[in-house]
């Protein structure tokens, strides 16, 4: 089997963390380059010791240059902040070397709401039209044709995947949506700062960046896609005294107040029926984000309250890596033309 | 100072170890009384190593026995399971004894609601009437002058006082609310069960007992009284891997989707102005868990998202000390004369 | 490549858990068997949610009958309490099947110390004298010719491994040695139980099992085996607020005390030089517990203190995978004529 | 009764945040000024929500200027680094204002050793000589006496309280003392630094520091003044995921290996006999760290292994209460002729 050059930039956050754990195990990838401008020059295995003895510990971290990474890697992905990530993919995508981008900057179709959210300009509209959104499960036949994925936020992953069984097979209402979403705070990112201390987050809940969180637009975009009209929802988010996990709860109004538990779990097991790493619950189970730790599934929880007529949708997924890093491999996967799951088959390590 | 004696049926649990903390250092209150059929004979300081070389660590733990509890103290509080406090409560009020039930068994005014969601018949009817339902900041002056006080479920005070000042100010609607409540592990109680195990509970997040949590009616009780109409809305409850704390994240619909954040802020702060122990907080500043923990605080945060036309109230308690113990010390203090806050300015020891 | 059938005896304990994970993912076994006493009846995935979708979760778990599971099983692992163990792999051994054993009634060379130690008599002497302490780094040659392996302890695993080079190399003293361990809670099994739940062990650390851990005489015994002389040590363990890996710092005093620390490092790196699974730590780096989550790592760190003449080691392992399925799975390998680390490349899921 | 008005230096931090919960209920104290450079022009109330609706949250914080400081306050505490503290202990000292210093400036009382360990020049020597080791239990005559406290570090407040009865009574040997300590993360301070932040403390265990912790000179110097004698002993740190407590194991040979632990609990209970914040546990009984949190206590658990001939003591307290703040607070109770538990009877807020 063919064998593919993987780069990564941006290795220390957690993202990067967790694409240079995936890719150091791949059976068809080679981590052949790893940026970061602060750590260039260590080895990777002496900067992470837990990939210390792995084939992939002795590449040398490197500042990224466009043209050497071209020439090095035959997949580039991006694990920068949104707004540095599209200067590095436009000249890649130029010479021809496929991207996966796991900021923000190619998520948004109209370049205008991304300036509202995000607060500057986009500088390659250019090439935002040819980024594949990388859902495997919704746009798999896309993303093996593309040169560059925007791959997905990890809010959005857990709660489009969440939503859409219901609105395809018409069951809810979509004017009265609202998500209340919980993650893990490796969703806050690596930065050394005083709100993301140890003694800060443990023993600690609390809700922030309502109510204008920028995974908002990106939500809306995408389940406005799905129901064929504009959708307005409400989305909120919290942090959990845990490094890993999303659970959002997803609250929505039966269209059929009498609908009933079967049927809604029929309809979502007929739509994910061959999808591996969706997993419809059985009655009565509700995910749990330890399930789903470290791997790619998407645990989906229905509940039917027939006193109010709705229908709670309960979706947990892994934020660093169905969330971002596993998604961006199963989407570089697919434009290798390799199997989506390939070196992407880990269990939870529970408990 | 007059000095009350207090008794305390129930110690083992996690609402009678919080009381046992908060009896020992009252400054008119006496421990006279710990009761547990379980540890009869031990020492409460060998009990509970925590409260060694304080005053009240040298009472026996007894095994409840009415007569005798009537005879040693002024006032009881009952930290036992629901359906066991009726038949404890009953003689102690005929012996002339005030009683502080922390369970759920005289909350729900319908003794047929109480059948339908605890499962079994209600045994003291007769009693129920003279129930008074002990939040301090609603209903003082009744409590003042009753003999048995129901004291609030945790998810209930958190909710209640969460809404209270937008429903008396008329400023949502009460048709269309839904509480997504997060609580600490403690709120699970202090049986040895597989489900609470530490690594089951650690690094994991789920929802449970949906939709059917035993404390919706009684959140639905008392919002109907505040609402002048029933009212049925939507309760979600969660567990975080931390030991106390609730946050309760309530959506609401506008009546006005015109009003804006400083307007809901004023009606709250009007309505809260002598109320020490809720504090609404500044503009832009969320509750947090810690902020709360171990103390009587409600904090109370803000959002208006003009987007949706949704007023979004957070409201952070210790369900163990304000959601439980703490709130129990506060009606018996009223019902012995004492200010309401005797004995209760713990602040949090953060971090 | 052929493929081994495999069973498992006491899947609902957390290294029953951990093996059932590793096991539905290897190559080359497949899990025909997985006996519970309690859970028959049920499917695999139904029991364990984070095994769903997975071949091996539809396996219906059954009763341990040793006929019927010596006719399934090329190897059967027995994950069940010490004292039950040794019945159960009496009739497997007679029938020729293989047995790994992560219980203890193999591990003591000498039954009436096991006697002593474990409170009960040791029913099997005659099939003692074949059991192959389960140590791969030590011992691979002897596993690979067993039948029946005594899988070592999790705390003797790190302290064998931590102490291995030192002693071997005759750095240190071997009558002056105090190991201070400290343990995940998944160290105290998955009995419902009030000490272990979440709220007894979260936001708490305790020594526990002070001075006689059952551990001792294992430790003592392959010491011993290692100096050529009979050992005597002092053993001390902790329960750490979290769920897996054991951190062991073993205080030990050189012989020599102007030893440098590069005349250590340099013996313990020539002493492991083949062994990948063990990484002595670069000067000034510590091991972490995190870094060998869910992995077969033994991370070795070194400190010596002239001030003292003494060298500190510190080791680190994964109590679940390393100190217990992970190396029953490594020893079932080899007793299959497969390599050692097959289905055992998993890294740490950080963070 | 008079009320003291006492300066807080330094309130960003956790020993300054923790002095700020106790000043603001202290009944006897006020605080009457608080400072931080980078607060500066904030109302303590809205810098620490938790405070908020407590008497002292109105004060405004400032920046330090010691003639303001000597004019507004009885007492200072400096809650400041190291090297910081010791410019402004002596302005106000000499304008007449007690002192209580919670950093290392005055702890050691060679400037030669302080130097060598805290990497640079004590600038004021002159004044060192004034200053009072402030263990309440050991010192307290002296400390009432005294204008400058230097307050003793965390871990060698529980290292010298563990070992104060074992050498005083002579029951161990000196020179063959080995520390095994382990902090809550709170002692790493609340600077913004990535090897803090939670999701790097969280679900991982390690040593630190190893061997040349800052606190080794000062629990020497400490515990040779107790034995009369020049002690070196091995002093070994650890951090914990969780916020506040440190559990010291003390290994140590006891003199004659045949004292039982009858007689060193004897000997432990009347040294401590009318220390109410020294707990010597029952028998069988071991620290915990969760039962002093918060609190002034130190409990103390007694193991002797005859198999080795050692007594291991272990010593559990609050870092930051009794490590750091409480114990400020007593000293500075005591220099003001104050009861030296005045405000400090806070029990641990279980669980």
């Amino acid at each position: 089997m063919k064998t593919f050059k993987a780069g990564l930039v941006g290795i220390t956050g957690y993202a990067g963390m967790e694409l240079a754990r995936l890719l150091v195990s791949h059976p068809s990838m080679r981590l052949s380059m790893a940026c970061s401008r602060a750590e260039a020059g260590k080895r990777l295995g002496e900067y992470y010791p837990f990939l210390e003895h792995m084939p992939g510990s002795d590449v040398v971290i490197s500042v990224f240059d466009a043209e050497q990474a071209a020439k090095e890697c035959d997949v580039v992905f991006l694990a920068v902040p949104a707004g540095t990530a599209m200067d590095m993919a436009a000249p890649l995508l130029k010479a021809g070397t496929k991207v996966v981008d796991l900021s923000a900057d190619f998520r948004l179709r109209d370049p205008e709401i991304y300036t509202e959210w995000y607060r500057h300009e986009h500088t390659h509209k250019d090439i935002l039209p040819r980024a594949v959104y990388g859902l495997p499960e919704l746009y798999a036949a896309e993303v093996s044709r593309a040169s560059l994925i925007a791959n997905p936020g990890c809010y959005p992953t857990s709660v489009i995947l969440g939503l859409y069984a219901a609105i395809k097979n018409g069951l809810v209402e979509t004017d009265d949506i609202v998500v209340d979403a919980k993650s893990g705070a490796t969703g806050a990112g690596r930065k050394a700062a005083l709100g993301t201390l140890f003694c800060e987050v443990s023993d600690n809940f609390r809700a922030y960046g309502l109510p204008t969180h920028r995974h908002t637009p990106e939500i809306e975009q995408e389940v406005s896609l799905l129901a064929g009209h504009e959708v307005r929802l409400s989305f909120n988010t919290h942090i959990l005294p845990l490094n890993r996990g999303i659970l959002s709860t997803i609250y929505t109004k039966l269209k059929n107040p009498a609908t009933t538990l079967d049927q809604v779990r029929e309809a979502f097991m007929a739509t994910w029926a061959h999808s591996p790493w969706i997993r419809v619950l059985p009655k009565g189970s509700l995910p749990e984000t330890r399930y789903v730790r470290g791997s790619m599934f998407c645990d989906l929880g229905l509940v039917v309250d027939p006193r109010t007529g709705r229908l709670t949708i309960l979706s947990a997924i892994d934020n660093l890596c169905r969330g971002a890093s596993g998604q961006a491999l199963a989407n570089a996967n697919l434009m290798c033309g390799l199997p989506v799951g390939t070196g992407l088959d880990m269990l939870a390590p529970l408990p």
